[in-house]
């Protein structure tokens, strides 16, 4: 079986800094020059995650504030106080939003809704240069 | 290597509607007639997501609830501000909770538990007709 | 298409318990022998999920901490009444989290970041016996 696989590369503002990945996908894709098969997008590092979302500043900012709200950044985290960290808030989020998504071709396409973009949310409480990886399996 | 497709349709209430995507998926599967290999769902769009659960009515009520409760409908969101839109709370659990799973094929059969069904969830907040991309990589 | 897979069998405690998943899985995958492709964790069951981490005793309890209180073990939930049950929030926080994630493989090696492992995290309420399904995809 064919696998094409790509990598890409990003600056990030961390603190839930989001980035459209799509259009980087798209040309990953693309290089493969395959019709059929899924396309998974991960991300190396736990406090940072993939997702799909329609991305517009509206829906990057509320998707912010509600993990800002759900998992703050301050509290008795273990992880903080072990580690003389600061990032316990980020990582949780990680987890639980997760760092892959698989997303369908179809007739070379990503089977993504018109409203929706791949995106990676980086949730570190300081800039990251930030690598997701890209893998067609075809 | 041999990619296998299939889309389900489906009309859903949305508010936090879950359909039971199980037969679907495993209809496609029989159609590839596959042994080992994976299953990708996948949901175009950006307000429902891709899961599973034991679906059941106590279930399906309790996560709506729960998510009901975490991200509330109403709340000062600036999707619903910017795109003069009602919605900011189904774009944003969509995203926590993602819109991709897969699952293990062995001999031919979804690796799911007794009680675990793969569900789609629409978070929108009116009626939507949605269709879910299946792809059998083996 | 080669198709590899693997099972790995653990005992968890149950009430969040999580399992570093890293070891077996790149088990599964030298015995695979690939050098490009994915990897799909799964975990079958409606009350556990697959998720990565950096696997270290203050995350672990951030992770266990932030979901009691997101979802908490006690509640109006109707999965418990219908089913006189007790493992409702188990069922909710495991459909958030979400029971699969794919990792791209280069030069045979899983694409995690330097901090990051795969984890299995056990919600309910009373230890189990799990399985893990692994497929290499190449």
């Amino acid at each position: 079986m064919p696998v094409h696989s790509g990598r890409l590369e990003f600056d990030t503002e961390g603190d839930g800094d989001a980035i459209d990945l799509t259009a980087g996908v798209e040309s990953v894709v693309r290089s493969a020059g395959v019709d059929a098969g899924t396309v998974t997008v991960f991300v190396p590092g736990s406090t940072a995650a993939i997702t799909t979302m329609e991305f517009e500043p509206g829906g990057v900012h509320d998707l912010r504030a509600a993990l800002d709200g759900l998992v703050p950044k301050q509290g008795a985290y273990e992880h903080n106080r072990l580690n003389h960290d600061t990032n316990s808030h980020a990582h949780i989020r990680a987890a639980i939003v997760g760092p892959s998504e698989t997303i369908p071709l179809h007739e070379g396409k990503l089977q993504l809704g018109v409203w929706q973009q791949i995106v990676l949310v980086d949730f570190d409480d300081r800039p990251r240069r930030r690598t997701v990886v890209v893998a067609v399996l075809s």
